[in-house]
């Protein structure tokens, strides 16, 4: 048996959520995430971003979730701004124009896009002679961390804001790796200010000890209004609603979320140094768990009896870039047969 | 705390569920649904419909499950046929139009549909002086068992699926209460029959054991080609597939599926005979675990302490018609306990 | 060569239209409906409706109206009433569908549906336990005539317009055929009061004596906000807009419009009279420029090789519902020889 | 009055449609275009295009065009591959989007894509680890004329036509502007060779000559099927379909089409000639109607009180890119005038 390390969501859950899930199992709830376990995830977000006010939902996962809210929010005439590299832009099978929207795609730098690009983007479509023969720019999609690993600062992400804000258009944060992004000793970014920057955003709990689930907080809870229509009819409405209340509970409790995180990108941490020892070229410079190197396919070739990793792309005949997950789940004695295993070479 | 009879989805799961989690929590395994879990389950399934060839697919929810199947197969200016009662055409908040669909309602007795109906929708169609100006018919939908408990007999099944063919329409039964039919004392249909006669249909899961989780089986498997975008598209695609696979490995084992449904079953024939002796008015005959009872408000004023029913309709000033359901979960003592305050009144 | 008394649109268009095409043909124009043509267009409209402020934009028909129309106001989730007999639930092949939205169809009596059904569907959506699972009425569709030519009185469309307020429901009235219905000596409604009651609403140019086009006024002007966005994503969007200004420009000149349809209902009125006369069963009592008449098929077999009408049911075997119109374009001797033709059965 | 250059839509029609439509006016006919005027106007394109099996449908402008067929033929999942500067990629409102599909945007050389980018863009998508996670490539659409006037050879269309065969992706072609294609001195393309090579095609009437209107053929008429359903439902059928009829049978008779188109490209290598010998910059080298020139600011300041151009860019402070388009409909005095205006400057 392989031991995998090409994505975040190979194992299944933290044993605190299994345990929670024992205990409440044969309580009688009622549905669709109105029971009190989902009413208490729900008070412990909000305090946690301390967003008394925010809206919070939850759905099942992270395709789900970017579909139901860029679609709750957008006009029929208008687009979501997004990298080109964004989960949006290439991984969820068009969910976005499935919705009736296109996704204005930016170029991006490591995943990121900046605010001087958004503003651009904007003011050239109002440039337009008939801007109504184009796509109207109606909001502002980036993922921290991104899909890169990589992390926007402070600075980035107040420079993005403000132009959000002048533009009059939604910030939404894909937060489907929140956790790993905030974990991260580069990171300078919070729950609270996130909650402030960003209209909504989600707090992943899939790739981060949940079984599944992500919860969507409407930092900016009049963008809300009838989100669980837009739940409802997008298909993610879960009957046993109960099951991403007592997730979400329990994430939230003792600080679980965040040291899980951190666990996850501790062990990156040590992978990645043995990496740029071994003198790989890193491809995107990540802090967080996900790391991007290029090595030799001969060097690969002695890892892959044991390890698994997600192939990223051919440079050339003789090199592989590959990317390299860890997760709240791995074990660290795993992590230490790679690294053993990355000196040997 | 009251005792809930309201719906079928008020506990968790059978515990055989959870341990099954818990055994397999740290295992590694490929997202996707393409862990060995689910093709375990999928072949499990394909044995038990005796279709060897069928195509498995696993969704999260009823909703998410119908509009993908539906989606999948209608041509952009067809529509679905379905009783007016149906799930599609009530509960789902324009799911299927928000797909770009119209649902060709027919009028139902008891939740059910006619060969016969059918038949006269689509020569209705045909006959228009311009048929493109209407929604063609593409395929048609059915619950069993129905939205009111109700089943189709074989021979009513057998003449859908006549008219279906003649007509070149597939037949898709939703099965979110699929084993509550089954396992009904009145039923005559069995997975083998219903996976000759349907093009495609769901085993449900949600409402009958599972945490969450429906089983699409597309007997028709030509149907089924690139259903996995359309999985995806729709955002049903759960990152950690294998919680599904794990899930319906389970209930197809040792034929616990069919025992879950048979206890809901039971239990709701002990209530119904307390209510049919107490002279209370049924609704809709209903042999399954959903039962429809118009009850006098000063009895209904006795049990509401105690138990909690779903309200389904208010035919006078001193009556109130409510569905009482039981489920895989319901606690026999708890039956005993409503059967008793019943008596009493 | 039959005489066609089908449709109201199997001619081409009044000869002022013609005229006006021809000498402005050479004229260079900018394009999309922003040249001076449309401008004036929309001025007399304005003008005639006595609302100054009215936004008025030009569609290609009746259909792509609707859609555009509908799309523009609705939330996802939402749905639009209508009659179930309404153009749009019926004869646009799903068009508000492919839209993503539910048609709610309401029964109707003679085409027309009351004030209080609308509540009544409003409030039955409010009071459901769990509104999220049903569509929201997001606005109400009416047509004026109807498709059965009927005609709301006054104090009708008051009642709609007072529930519509009441809920906070835009009410958008289809006006393909408006002209026919305030040329009825039966009509108590005018342009102004139309523009008083409804939201929106269309000036019905191609069954009215244009080649092609619909009016949109948006007496509301707050919903046509990027509305032309939302025409030329819908693909209504005329390159040449001139041609929808010149022909309204004319329509609305000299009270042009006006006097084509009274001509139209002019001419029905003589042919009603004579059905009445033979004593045949008027199956909706229409006083617009359609008629719905149950015929003998013994007396329809020696008018058919002469004439040509729209059927519209057989209530048994030895009889034939027909829809006979007139239009704009009828030659008064047509009438007359189908006048003559009635008598002489 | 300015005299404009613009654009190709800034006169009315050929004075034959107008005679066409005068003489036709009172004649009445079938609607949706199903009357006698649409019949041979499809025999007229069949016998054009030596197709005599070729589907042939009208309607009413390109954007609706664009949209209609494509999404009669992609399957929900899948995606339209085009060049980025592609007028559904850049110029329609996201009408693609809207109804449900992604344009998979290749960049283009002076708007024109390889069969060599479509043979990467397909292989990478089935190259993807989970292809079923980005959206399928389901169709290709190129322009000839392109958007930027320039004109595929019949080696490079044979190229796409080979890829397209072996990847079973039907060939789209926008022809808009194809009369100013075939007619241009640098075309080796025929009608019946393009109906040979693209599976489906339109003869542009609106910008070529037409009040409006763009005739779609349906080489491989097996992609027909039902395509009346989509041109109801996207609000693209006509009411008075003659309309469209008229105009086509027109313009198909005495070669009228190829003559008007002759005429604009004739003028607009008159007005070429004078710009490449002044020394402009020939932004993109266009042998039809279009063409492109930064002209130096001061320059155009002495033309713009008597001439209109589209400004298509600023390369910098002192110089405009400009678009000059003639049609069907320049009247050669104006192109002496701004001939002799260039050659004053």
């Amino acid at each position: 048996m392989k031991i995998q390390f090409q994505c975040d969501y190979n194992e299944g859950c933290a044993p605190e959520i299994l345990s929670a899930l024992a205990q409440t199992n044969m309580e009688q709830n009622v549905g669709y995430g109105e029971d009190p376990h989902c009413e208490n995830a729900r008070r412990l977000i909000c305090e946690a971003c301390k967003a008394p006010h925010a809206d919070v939902h939850f759905l099942v996962g992270g395709t789900q979730a970017n579909a139901t809210v860029i679609s709750s929010i957008l006009r029929p005439y208008q687009g979501v701004i997004a990298a080109e590299t964004g989960h949006i832009a290439v991984h969820e099978t068009g969910a976005i124009e499935h919705g009736g929207h296109k996704v204005l795609a930016l170029p991006a730098i490591n995943g990121k896009i900046t605010a001087q690009q958004i503003d651009d983007c904007v003011k050239a479509h109002y440039a337009e002679d008939g801007p109504e023969h184009t796509v109207q720019p109606g909001m502002v999609y980036i993922s921290y961390s991104t899909e890169f690993g990589t992390l926007y600062s402070l600075m980035e992400l107040e420079e993005i804001h403000d132009v959000c804000v002048e533009h009059g258009l939604p910030l939404f944060v894909d937060g489907a790796r929140l956790g790993y992004g905030l974990a991260s000793p580069a990171s300078d970014i919070t729950l609270p200010l996130l909650a402030r920057l960003a209209d909504v955003f989600y707090i992943g709990g899939t790739k981060q000890g949940a079984l599944f689930g992500e919860a969507v907080v409407f930092a900016n809870q009049s963008l809300a209004k009838n989100f669980r229509y837009c739940i409802k009819q997008g298909g993610g409405m879960l009957a046993k609603g109960r099951l991403l209340g007592i997730q979400f509970e329990t994430l939230m409790t003792d600080n679980l979320y965040m040291r899980l995180a951190r666990h996850a990108v501790n062990e990156a941490i040590r992978i990645r140094q043995v990496l740029l020892e071994k003198g790989y070229p890193e491809v995107v410079p990540s802090p967080t768990n996900q790391l991007f190197f290029t090595l030799p396919d001969k060097d690969l070739a002695k890892l892959s009896p044991d390890f698994l990793f997600s192939v990223w792309g051919k440079p050339d005949n003789a090199h592989t870039t590959v990317r390299i997950c860890t997760s709240w789940g791995t074990l660290p004695e795993n992590t230490d047969k790679l690294i053993e295993a990355l000196k040997e070479i």
